[in-house]
């Protein structure tokens, strides 16, 4: 089965050019197939300031509004993924960039009405959820097999002509699952840490692999903790979903994918790499 | 050969959602393969103006600064590309929204610094000029292969990562011109008037054909005349050089190119249909 590496990258990495531009070197160096998945940012908040639109956040979670739409749509669909494509390709990686409207790639439902813990109705407006089977395996493929290297921005559509703002870790891992049917798949989330950390204090420690035994044995040590968690948990999730395996590492090391010496690796039963 | 449709809408039908949504049902209905090509419209400059940016105008053309690229970057690659591409989607056409960077598909260069007549050097700041080799028809042709219809924004790049602006109807051409290699390919110009009027008065006297001895003989009368001269000779000058025939007519009609009575057809020698 052909490998593929779909990857993730987030704000710390797109705030910042000096690390953006290393990053799609490393990037454009790693052989085979490869898809790049990327957030938002800080620029899209800045744009909202300067034209006035005030965010609204519900539980930790922004609400976006029509005008809050077009502010990301703008931002991470044309400024930040055509930027990222026009980088890739002066170092020959053949990127074509993509919302989940392209191609019909991705298709989401808005997020309906949500009734909140204190009783509140809230809706999170142009916000899109997705499904196991939102990813048109197909047409990634056949991009995939004329040569180019798909660079998605965090844009879906519910394909009755609405885009939808769509949660970047969430989209990675659905398009890795779905891919798994034609691919073995790698789902690298690139983050500001070497990776899952046996003493948060050493950068270091780094835990090079963890299997759902081993997990469990590193949660009842309190090891892994608080803001970890959720993120391991979706790795497996996405493991028992059929991806063969995710790194989680430091986006300055992505070389070290290349003899999976990168970050920790997850696995369903520590297998063999 | 494969008959393919290169369609170039502007402004006029990008600022009226009305007359888009139309539009876009009647692309989506015409059989066969296409790429749209659409321009910029008003809602860059009112980002501008909303952003305090000044545009820099010099004999009529804007001067693309950083500033300003990053907003047409934005509206058109962003905003305005997705959207459309959504709508697309959501009529049954598998659209798949592109600049020149995305598989490297339109190289341009840098516009030079230009002396201008009054003696002024001025530099169009952002701006790529394009060559005859400047598409990539074998990228182009695997995403028509694969069912897609790629919808382009007027963006291109240089090869070196950096985005440039550039004329919707120049990249329109190039494309036409470039894709005749593999294909027939019909040019379509929409714009606000029915065609290439006979009598400017009368929106209902369109010349249907045009081929040069007949141009010749119109402006020779001056009913050709102004603003119209720059567009034909560029149409000619694309079947000069391998585009198979340029339709030049009202959006709002574009379902009559399904039998060839769109406008105003121009032809190297008066060729049948």
């Amino acid at each position: 089965m052909r490998e593929l590496y779909v990857i993730k990258i987030g704000g710390n990495i797109i705030d910042d050019p000096g690390k953006l531009e290393g990053f799609l070197q490393d990037l454009a160096s790693l052989p085979g197939y490869k898809i790049l998945i990327h957030g938002g940012g800080k620029i899209a908040t800045q744009l909202s300031e300067d034209l006035g639109i005030r965010s609204r956040m519900v539980e930790g979670r922004r609400v976006t509004d029509a005008e809050s739409l077009k502010v990301v749509t703008m931002v991470y669909a044309g400024l930040i993924n055509k930027n990222i494509v026009a980088a890739l390709q002066a170092v020959d990686c053949n990127a074509i960039g993509l919302t989940g409207a392209d191609g019909n790639i991705i298709r989401a439902s808005k997020r309906p009405v949500r009734l909140m813990s204190g009783g509140e109705e809230v809706d999170f407006g142009f916000v899109g959820d997705l499904a196991n089977d939102s990813v048109n395996v197909q047409a990634v493929t056949a991009l995939l097999d004329s040569g180019f290297v798909p660079v998605f921005s965090a844009i879906t559509h519910d394909g009755n002509g609405q885009l939808l703002n769509t949660n970047a870790d969430t989209i990675s891992s659905v398009i890795a699952v779905s891919m798994s049917a034609e691919f073995q798949v790698s789902l690298v989330y690139c983050f500001e840490k070497n990776g899952v950390l046996s003493d948060i204090t050493d950068d270091k420690s780094v835990i090079r692999e963890i299997d759902p035994s081993r997990y469990k044995t590193l949660r009842e040590e309190n090891i892994i903790f608080e803001g970890m968690i959720p993120k391991i948990d979706n790795a497996f999730d996405a493991i028992n979903r059929g991806v063969h395996e995710v790194f989680i590492g430091n986006a300055a090391s992505l070389t070290d994918l290349g003899n999976k010496n990168f970050g920790t690796r997850l696995t369903q039963n520590g297998q063999d790499v």
